[in-house]
Order: C-alpha cells, then structure tokens, then sequence
C-alpha cells in the first residue's frame, strides 16, 4: 500500500489501536508500524501493519518510503515513569534514538510526536493548569527522555502533543487504574482475596478518556502548528484515590485496600493539571467525563 | 577582545583552568564564559573571561559572536552523577538545553563538546576497555543528559570528547578522590577524627590526569574529525579503593576507612575502562601516571 494519509509508529498500543479506528472511520487511509507479533489492526488494510524497530534506522526509511504517508503520528515508546528508573538506557535508546529515527525518515513530511505531562515536573499548585510555555522540569528518565525529544522534535518542525494520563479500554496492566480494574475483575471471579494493593494515592492527575484524547490527535494533525507544543488534557485533575473509590462503585465489587511499597514510585509528582486552552482554540472539547472512561475501563477489563 | 583561536565555556571549572593555561602556553589566544564570579583565569587577558549563562540564548549567541572564536570548547555543564538523581530537571537545562544552545550559537564553527564515559553504561568486563563505536547505554539522568546532547552535537558536526575520570588539582570535593584528598588534609592537620568516610570503594574507574586529558582536547582541537566521538581515557581501570589506597600512602597520614551510606549511589557501574586507540591514532599519548595525578592532588590539597 502506498500515499496513505496517517501512518502511525506504535500502532498497536493502547493510543495507536483507538487512533488507527477512528481515523478510518473518518475514511482517511491508516498504515503502521509495531514492535509487536500483531499483524492486524481495525481500519488497517491488510498488509497495513509493518513489524518493524525503530531503531533500525534503514528499515524505517525504507518503510515510511514505501507507504508514503502525508502524516506521520509518532506513538511507539516506552511508557512507564517508575520503570524507567531501572532502566533508564533502554529509554534513551526508544524514547530519544528511536525519535530522532522516526524525524529523520519523516523529513519533509508533517509530523505528530507523541510527548507526555511529565515533561512538566514538580508545578506548584498556584501555577496549575500548566500552560505549553512553561519551562520543562523533567523529574525522571522517562520525561528526560521525552523533553530531550521533544526539544529536538520541535526544532524539525513536529507537532509535539504533551498527553496528560489518557485512560480506557486496552491499557497495559502495570498502570495504576488498569491494575486496579484487573484486580477487582479477579476478585469479582472469586481467582483474588477481597484485597486491592496499590502505591501512592494521593498524587493528583488529569485523566482524559482515550477517546477525546485521540479527537486531540486529529485536530492537531489537521489544525496544529510544526513546531508547536500542544497539552492533551482534560484541564481537571482528580486524586488517583478518588478516580479508585470511583472505580469500585462502578464495578460494585467490594474490596480493602493495601498499600504495597513496591508499587511507590520513588519521585511521583503531586499534581498534573493541563491546560486545555491552547488546543481548544483550535475547535477541541472534551466529551467524556472520567466516569465514561471509567466505565468503559471496567467493561472491557472484566470481559477480557 | 575579537578574533581568539579558542573559547572555552565553564573556563573557571576544573578542566577549563587548566586548559586555557596549556592554550596559552602555546601561544593561543583564549577566551571564555562562566556562570561563576572569578573573572580572572590564568591565559586569558583581561576582559577575555565573561560571565554569561549558557541557557540564555540572545546573551550567549552575542557573546560568542563578540570574540569570534575559531573553535568552541563546551565544558560548561553539571557533572555529578550522585546529585543528578535528585535534580534530573536542572541537569536536563544544564547539559542538555544548554548544549543545544552552544551548538545553535557556535554554528559553522569547530566544537568540541565535553560529554562523558558515563554515556557507556554497564559494560561487561570481557568488552572492556571500551571503544567509541559502542552503543550507548546511559545509566543515570546525568548520563541520558550527555548521551542525548552528544546526538544532537555529532549531528551538527561537533567533536565528542568521552572524557574518563579526571584527576589533579582543583577538582570539586563532593567527588571520590578530591574528597578523601581534603579529609586527610583535615586529619593532618588535626582538624578531623582520623577516619576517612567513604561511599562505595569497589567500583573500578579509568583515572586520568588532567595534564593528559587537556593535551587530548589539544590534539582533539586540531585534528579531532567533525561528528565523531573520541575517548579520553588512560586505558588502565583502578578500583576506587585501590587508588584511595595509594593516596594515604602518598599522603603518609594515618586514618582508617568508615563506609557512609549517604555517599553511596543508587546506581553505580562497576567498571569503566576506556579504548585509547582512536585518539592515540592522532598522535596523544599518556605522560603521567595515577601516583603522579595523585600526588599532584594531595599537594594542592593540602596547600589550599
């Protein structure tokens, strides 16, 4: 397949597998690229999923090349704050090498880079919402990684998408609501003591439905400025504790709570709160509120 | 002061003295920027040491511009890996932001930039010593920082000095071997128990005067290949003990070794042992060996 309209790294993930459905459901043209053994994806033509490093840089050359897509969204990285302190180097390697990979293929094409709130840091609560112009203050190598990228991203004209805690249907188990809707799935199927061990609740976060988010992604990659850093956020931030108590509620599962050390993270931050001014000046609004994403957590989590 | 042959940033640092003194001796003409208040550096005519922020671009392009340098050595930087994990967002700033903002302002100039053996990471004592072709393995914030600034320095044509562990007078006593130097010369003089606090001693390291490693940038400077990187290493790796060992010996005092957990890293890598093929290719070679840099230390230790 060629002259695709998006094609997107990291198609498979949690982000790349709602954003690859709904653009097709728009009739735009999907193809991708992933790490992973999966070969299909919903809205994919067949032969539209390339296994494919993006570390190899030739390969990834040769395979933007050969669908020849207008836009490039750039989703595939490694996700996980408390895991990159043990392993900081393979973060580097993904997170900031395998951009600068992806931006020089892509040279001369319109680009999305898929950055994170992280990049933030430790805001005082007086200066939340966060808005773009902020400076970075990366507070782990993971947002190290990012906000090294995003530097170099912006310089080559990227799109840079700061994502606040996107949640829904699909997402790895070792994030904090994910692992709790997991958890109160096996305790609904009896396979789990009434017991729900979780890290730190108090940090608060802007969760946003993976579905607005991915709306976010599209007006960008028809409306945003290369070059230019944009927030995806829902502008309200909600202790992780809550958006839990809310969780359980919703499954009606009863269970305790345990903290377990080893899910401490050893530097969080108190409180990311975006703000959504920037990309709702170009025609965004939220439409799910967190219970919806909630919900469609514990559905697809329990069904699974 | 226009038209110098090097400026050095961080000049008032531990490698920037000694090398604009070397510089000098040569008959060069050097200049430099420091964050620092000294405004006086041994090789630098009056005037030629300016105070300037590398993070403040308009000043730092303007400064840069005014002396017309015809190669730029970037020291300037944070280097503690142990401090690095408690502020990974200035190390980011520092290191990497200002890095880019050296190469932006010394465009179509020759630069060497100052990165470190740390980028290496945990490499396996059979592929020791190390060579440049290496993939980089970053194990800290302080080395993801000089990892994704060498990428961005190599593509803009930049030479990559992997500077090993420098030794020598001058050297900042929150690290190993400068802070064992001051503690027996606070033991000499009766101002200190005679015992040595010490964080992890095991670890082996690559130690290098820093006579050998300013004459490496001097071979660099002038036949150093644009975008390549070059180790500064002595080729010998010493356990921390060891050279700690030699020190107490060269210094004739007595005092016993207490282990302080507050002085030992979250992550260490246990050996760090540089290749010196590609620079002694260019024509350096080693002058002097870890008792000469030691002594060379405890002298100006103990003088201080």
């Amino acid at each position: 397949m060629s002259g695709v309209d998006v094609l997107i790294t990291g198609i498979t993930g949690f982000v790349g597998t709602v954003m690859a459905r709904r653009l097709a459901a728009v009739g735009l043209r999907v193809s991708g690229l992933t790490v992973d053994d999966v070969v299909s994806v919903e809205g994919v033509e067949e032969g539209g999923v390339v296994r494919l490093d993006i570390l190899d840089l030739p390969a990834l050359e040769e395979g933007i090349a050969r669908v020849d897509p207008r836009v490039v969204v750039h989703l595939a990285g490694l996700a996980h704050v408390g895991e990159s302190w043990k392993r900081p180097g393979d973060y580097y390697r993904v997170n900031f090498r395998g951009t600068r990979n992806v931006l020089k293929a892509a040279a001369g094409r319109r680009v999305l880079f898929a950055s994170s709130a992280e990049v933030y840091g430790k805001v005082p609560e007086s200066e939340q919402p966060i808005d773009e112009e902020r400076l970075l203050d990366p507070r782990s190598p993971y947002a190290m990684t990012k906000a090294c990228a995003e530097d170099v991203a912006r310089e080559r004209g990227a799109i840079v998408v700061r994502s606040f805690n996107c949640i829904g249907p699909g997402q790895a188990g070792r994030f904090a609501l994910p692992s709790f809707a997991r958890q109160l799935a096996a305790i609904e199927r009896g396979e789990q003591e009434p017991v729900i061990r979780v890290g730190d609740l108090s940090p608060k976060r802007d969760f946003l439905h993976v579905e607005d988010a991915v709306a976010g992604y599209e007006v960008l990659i028809e409306r945003g400025e290369p070059g230019r850093a944009y927030n995806v956020a829902s502008g309200v931030a909600v202790e992780i504790g809550e958006a839990l108590d809310r969780l359980r509620q919703i499954s009606g599962v009863m269970a305790r709570i345990e903290r377990d050390e080893s899910r401490v993270r050893p530097v969080d931050l108190p409180l990311l709160c975006g703000s959504t001014k920037r990309i709702e000046a170009l025609g965004w609004r939220r439409e799910h509120d967190l219970d919806e994403a909630l919900a469609a957590l514990w559905r697809t989590t329990r069904e699974a």
